[in-house]
């Protein structure tokens, strides 16, 4: 399935530029894929998702499963059709939100909005995991052919394998032995899709192996040996830059060139530029909308991470837009004195104008990056953006 | 000035179809005024408001008073520029919302977001009102004086004279001294302005006088007399729709022709179609933006009050739109199930897809009846509506 569903254009270096050829659609790649957790790219309707020039989403299997519920959802026509989204989507596996809850870190807005009623993990076996939802405290339970029946029933694109998401404070054992695991759950879930197979979606095998050189590499042979169409880097990818930049390039530097590869929950932008010199080629990541909910802005400033923080007083009486070459409505429309307020104040049209924004951002950043390679010049690309160059 | 800046086409009994002339742009009449209380229609850019084809917002002389502040929008070159609207702004007076605290009825959203920091009234006396500020405790003061230079600040089309908006519990003596103190404090707007007047705005005196006939057509005649440039009937209006359509009927019965005349804080279907009936020529209200914010849809259906409440249930699997004939973004792409998944756990989406929603059905109703009117057959448009007819 592989051959036929990712093209590789060309080459710099490690990085390429290829096309996904997927069920709803074909992505360009280097792609980023904004997150449409609960079904929706939060603030904005799909149809301005698609506008910004996005061919892909990432839909969210542990909460769609809670809330409204898989069968729901292929009730309604699969999720495609439930939130009006016509091009390709991914779903992960819901591994990373169940894990996260047991290892005591329940992603902060679910915990923020749902006040009393926390998700809990009660047990975790070879099976799966058992837990209490957060939606209405009843126990449920996820293990890899549940994730694999939720993704089939939501009908997406792409299918990602139910893994162990282990945390950064976990030792070398129990990373070995829940990587062990992971590899098994992957077999598991190419099993029950010999079965069940839904038509053209993809499976993606995950690398696990936290920050050990060694399980990186031998996780990334097994996977790629296990026969999938696609390759997922997840877990724990280290405390800082350089670690993260290395434990990527361990996980993808053993593994055949033809499938295509998506590093899980990465998306600053040096982050972003490093995955693709790895030679990754998708990406998934709350950071862009998230920072818009929040106040921040994303700017060509390597210096302040690439973030503007709209909320502080500096801002309060600036007339300058956040960026004067950027085509967002924020930008075209509005200073940052005003954007400033809105956000202060937690008014939903700053959450939405700089999920706008954001989105722009990367999605220039992206156009750029894939041009670059196709051109031959992305180390240049790369070296002008981590300098300070715009994206626009 | 008021010959000068608002024109009648024509009339169907006592409703008119006019042309408001601003300094800011022209107001086809009847006309909604959507609020942009804080310098923003709730989850919508100005550009989206624009697009919706509405001439006018309503900006919020006391939240805009505290946060950020009316020199800082002046600095900012004024209200138009600072929220990026080109077209005309009427700001109301602060009066609604400084006696509403002392009443013991603070907007209930102000009061979720704010926490402990409630607004609290110190004082009120001839001078005006002293009261705690919701944003950081600290004690301010409103008066007629103050509420002009706020909005001679603010530099609106369309300014409001500081009135005391009495509750629906006040008895006859205190809502005829309080009404005639409000008369009073628009002799002090109207004195004020002659000496600081900002070019072109226009003001408008407000019509009290509780549910009491005779103090209605007292005030009106007072209010008119007093020189202004329009018009607004504010304050209790009555308990039920009969008494309050009765107490619009007074307040504008005896008024000259040549004022525009404004309905404040009134905008439910069929309220619409009786104030312009009784010749009202602009309406502003939350309704149609906080029904969306909370989940309701705005629809043809007299029997549940052109509501139709999306979080319910029974619209979890329903997969037709709200409304098929409405041309908006939430109708054209997305079904009531979807919506209501949205809605029920609280995404942005939800309420910025319901806010365009029901500004387009309020948009279309306004459009419908303007036509009505101009060709002489508005009593059988508004009979059709209240009949359950589609605005479309």
């Amino acid at each position: 399935m592989t051959a036929r569903s990712f093209e590789i254009d060309a080459r710099a270096g490690h990085a390429r530029a290829g096309v996904l050829r997927l069920p709803h659609g074909t992505v360009p790649t280097p792609a980023f894929v904004p997150l449409a957790s609960t079904a929706t790219v939060k603030s904005l309707a799909a149809a301005e998702v698609e506008a910004l020039g996005y061919e892909m989403v990432l839909g969210n299997t542990f909460h769609l499963f809670l809330q409204p519920g898989h069968e729901l959802i292929a009730r309604m026509g699969g999720l495609h059709e439930y939130m009006g989204w016509r091009r390709p989507i991914v779903t992960d596996s819901g591994g990373f939100q169940v894990f996260s809850m047991g290892h005591g870190s329940v992603a902060e807005e679910i915990k923020r909005r749902r006040g009393d009623r926390e998700t809990r993990v009660l047990s975790i076996d070879e099976d799966g995991v058992r837990f209490r939802s957060y939606v209405d405290g009843a126990e449920r339970f996820m293990g890899p052919e549940t994730s694999m029946e939720i993704q089939a029933a939501l009908g997406s694109d792409i299918a990602l394998a139910f893994d162990e998401c282990t945390p950064f404070h976990s030792g070398r054992d129990y990373t070995a032995r829940s990587t062990e695991r992971t590899h098994r759950w992957l077999d598991r879930c190419i099993a029950w899709r010999r079965e069940h197979a839904p038509a053209g979606q993809l499976l993606y095998g995950i690398v696990q192996g936290g920050v050990f050189e060694d399980l990186r590499r031998a996780s990334a042979e097994r996977v790629a040996a296990a026969g999938v169409d696609g390759i997922a880097v997840g877990g724990s990818l280290g405390r800082e830059k350089a670690e993260m930049h290395e434990v990527v390039r361990w996980s993808v530097g053993g593994l055949p060139e033809e499938p295509p590869r998506h590093l899980l929950g990465i998306g600053d932008v040096d982050d972003l530029l490093a995955g693709v010199a790895a030679g990754i080629d998708t990406f998934d990541c709350a950071i862009p909308t998230r920072l818009g909910r929040h106040g921040t802005a994303l700017v060509a400033d390597p210096g302040a991470r690439w973030r503007l923080d709209l909320t502080k007083r500096a801002w309060s009486e600036s007339r300058e837009p956040i960026a004067p070459d950027c085509p967002c409505d924020a930008c075209r429309e509005h200073t940052r004195g005003y954007l400033h307020y809105l956000a202060r104040i937690g008014e939903l049209t700053a959450a939405r104008l700089l999920t706008l924004h954001n989105l722009t951002f990367v999605a220039a950043l992206m156009r750029g990056i894939r041009a670059a390679v196709v051109d031959g010049r992305f180390d240049e690309y790369a070296r002008g953006m981590l300098a300070g160059a715009s994206p626009y």
